[in-house]
């Protein structure tokens, strides 16, 4: 018999294959495939790109050149605009406002085919370090209340590039999704006085089955109520509401565990597509913090989303995560 | 500039590309091949699968043979098993309880390769029946709180039969993403005393751009807070909170109305990979019906959802559902 599995955050049931679990050779996923062909995130096709907001690069070097290590750009074909007034207003009984908003991507090392696996620590870490300092810059920006951290990586993911980036969308509302995880960490913390997320670590830490890795700081683990087969958080074992407080400490130890998951995966499943975003309290808001813990959910592209899943937000999890943690440690 | 939308039952935005709209021939969309092979859904491999739990067959053929139109099966992987206590318990911090449910398969037709739009009226009635009478036994468990019937076409769109099916699931909670709409539905009843739906449909009907077809019970349209591009809503115009309280009157109209709307997607997109979900009322309690109206989702799959719509519930949609329509109608 299969089990149901509850997340305490927000309520979801997922569905586990406990009986006969899906090995990762059932997993029939597309592999990431690159095509090559003339690349504008690449050294030399700066010209390509909207000139640069932020950079990391060699001394000496001339800014929208070559010789960088990380590169900020805007999106050129932007979900959201960073120009115009939010102007709320009905139609007829729906909702709208202007599409303002910023979205930019952060080019993570001039290597095309290089993945996080084959970065050095050094070269995470400072694309982790421009992740902080966007959403420190954009968190300025009144009009924002939510910034979102994602990155696509491969065709089956959504990627439309293939070279190595991350995509930072900062938004004029708090999402459904966070705001109901928030709500779910907040009553939590009214109810128990304590934050969900760091009992979930303590009973991680005391369960130890589904831990794939832990360093001074972090800690990465297939989440008791995975939604996808394989998916892992990585979250910070001291308490903070907010990525980009990040100490300066606390960066190699991230940028470690985040490149040494990815090798882990890959070892498991060599061509994979993947995303992973990163969960962080809103911006220009400190009522709703309490009890939010920022983290980062890392989901391997194994499985299509179907119809029951849009339906009903209930997950089949072809492999448990304590199973799952196993093959990701060996 | 793009358009942020909100959706009035549930609260989700979404971004919609107004400015400069994805025309059909952008999507760059997995078109159905069918691979052939022994297919266990055939007429002749009837012992391939379990025993027909339902049928609809000519008079005089014998069941599990040859001569049915509709078949009803128990799905031979099923995600839930119809046996079992629920013994909800549990684990540390996390709840848990044991996989109890249904999972059933109706066979649509005994045509390997024809979709809905290449059946007449009569067979799409057929199934559609059998969608009602399957739902309706299932409720007399009062173990089941809902019943989600969807159809998965195409392996894009996570079918893993090629052979034209639609699975039913009857799940001992409602899912998440009902309860929420149930409550969305509900909190606008008690606002407003008016069915949210009822009211979609008058507003539709007035602005007319999202309508694609209506008949004389039902209407279709693409809906002003489409998640994924040209989603189509089918929906009775009559106030009626569940889909097997359809009456005999009214099943011939969604018939017609359900296989007009997929000869109008394959149209434009030919060889589309597609899920649709019937929405409905949950079952075996009645306290939260109200200002509830059963529909049906269509959703082609022309996009892949990436790590943005994952994270925060956003969706990006390329082409505004005004446009969608227009090109629908054509």
């Amino acid at each position: 018999m299969s089990e149901l599995r509850r997340d305490p955050i927000g309520g979801r049931w997922v569905i586990v294959d406990t009986d006969n679990p899906a090995k990762p050779q059932d997993y029939d996923c597309e592999p990431v495939v690159l095509k090559g062909g003339v690349c504008p995130f690449c050294y030399g096709n700066e010209s390509m790109t909207p000139i640069e907001i932020e950079v990391i690069r060699e001394p000496g070097t001339s800014p929208n050149f070559s010789g960088w290590q990380v590169r900020t750009i805007p999106n050129k074909f932007p979900a959201l605009q960073i120009e115009g007034e939010l102007d709320r207003r009905p139609v007829g009984m729906y909702d709208m406002q202007n599409g303002v908003g910023a979205h930019e991507v952060i080019i993570e090392t001039p290597y095309h085919a290089k993945d996080i696996s084959d970065l050095t620590t050094e070269e995470v870490q400072n694309f982790l370090l421009m992740y902080c300092r966007r959403a420190i810059d954009l968190a300025k920006d009144k009009r924002f209340k939510y910034i979102m951290i994602f990155k696509n990586y491969g065709a089956a993911a959504g990627a439309s590039m293939e070279h190595p980036h991350t995509q930072l969308i900062a938004l004029p509302m708090v999402p459904k999704n966070v705001a109901e995880e928030i709500k779910g960490a907040h009553d939590y913390f009214e109810y128990r006085e304590r934050c969900i997320f760091c009992d979930i670590i303590r009973q991680e830490t005391q369960e130890k089955d589904r831990i794939i890795s832990e360093n001074k700081y972090f800690i990465a683990f297939c989440p008791f109520v995975s939604r996808f087969p394989f998916e892992i958080w990585i979250m910070p074992k001291k308490h903070n509401p907010r990525f980009c407080q990040l100490t300066i400490d606390e960066m190699p130890f991230l940028a470690e565990i985040l490149r040494d998951t990815i090798i882990k995966v890959k070892k498991v499943f060599p061509h994979l597509s993947y995303n992973y975003i990163i969960h962080s309290s809103p911006i220009n808001d400190d009522s709703i913090s309490d009890g939010y813990h920022w983290h980062i959910e890392f989901m391997p592209k194994l499985t299509r989303v179907a119809g029951f899943e849009w339906g009903s937000g209930f997950y089949l999890v072809g492999t448990p995560p304590e199973i799952a943690a196993e093959y990701l440690r060996k």
